[in-house]
């Protein structure tokens, strides 16, 4: 059976997003007040080749390890689940041909047909809860595994259902002091520790949840 | 001038602290509901072998790189400070020779006398706050450095007080759900970091709070 993993940006706080950043509302990001901690967040994503060449930033980029292991997540990934919220700050950001390559299920009340988009991305709207999305997402990853890609609230909602089998948390040198933890309300799963690849600012962390 | 640091073990959702967690006035820790995860977080540390020797725990233990970094944690600290909690917890389980060989400074109400123990530790008792504990162990610790030992409280007042100059965190693999978190109130300190060690079950990682 395929795994189910989530693989996030951290700050060492503990924030996957800092307070008040709305991607999907705000004009001018870089004029937001959120936007020097969230470029903190990610300024290592940006500087990958991969990162750099699926989102159409632009040529060149780094080819090293951090690069390699973005690659490898999207190499497992066959289906991603996604909130409302994540989709509607990529809706407005994403290129045409939109990072993903898989079926993609929005749990949403909004209903709405199936967005297909070039390079094989398809969102659909998943409007029955994340069980339903989970098992839809299941099928259409086939023998590769279903990313919750986020936000914080729906991966903590699969956490919480004992869904997920296995996380990495890039953890980036900053502080936000205040915004959307990981985790909150998570509980007390049982973890081990599989990996941890030291990067030049920023450590990944990988686990499994124990069955 | 002498650095300002602490050295501390965390859980991965950020915790030092278990819920409820008293070692001052709990009987039968063991039996206790908090001491599972608080073991889980500082069971690394028993394993080593200067560990057990100072707290006189017993023979043998692990003689690698965390033990290593336990005696170079020793070697640097020229004086530490402590809560009035965490001495309190100590005071009934330390062994007669007290672990730490140097001046140690009690931030607290309580007026009281230096305490004397066996093996170059002694104990003063500081009533007028945080900056006079620092005064004190900068002066009593010579060109070596000050550790804010702990608790929680204590650090998170030095870190608002932007006295610290770098820390250590030992991030075991076991989620809290609830307790006393390190990172809370404590504001959005610029920080670097400057190193990442892997061990089996936990990893080390050093920033730096840039100045």
């Amino acid at each position: 059976m395929n795994s189910v993993f989530f693989s996030i940006a951290l700050s060492l706080d503990g924030y996957m997003v800092p307070k008040e950043m709305d991607f999907a509302h705000a004009d001018n990001f870089a004029e937001q007040p959120w936007f020097r901690q969230w470029s903190a967040l990610t300024q290592w994503i940006f500087r990958q080749r991969f990162f750099r060449e699926m989102l159409r930033i632009g040529e060149g980029g780094e080819t090293g390890r951090d690069n390699a292991l973005l690659e490898s997540v999207f190499a497992r990934t066959g289906a991603s689940i996604m909130g409302k919220r994540m989709f509607d700050g990529g809706e407005r950001s994403w290129p045409e041909e939109a990072p993903f390559h898989t079926a993609v299920f929005v749990v949403t009340h909004e209903v709405r047909d199936p967005w297909i988009r070039p390079g094989g991305t398809t969102f659909y709207f998943v409007n029955d809860g994340i069980d339903s999305a989970l098992r839809q997402a299941r099928e259409a990853a086939g023998d590769r595994d279903v990313r919750i890609a986020g936000g914080p609230t729906l991966i903590q909602q699969y956490l919480r259902a004992g869904l997920v089998d296995e996380f990495m948390l890039s953890v980036a040198p900053v502080l936000f002091g205040d915004g959307q933890r990981l985790f909150d309300g998570t509980g007390t799963l049982p973890i081990t520790l599989t990996e941890t690849i030291a990067s030049t600012d920023v450590t990944h962390l990988r686990y499994t949840v124990n069955g």
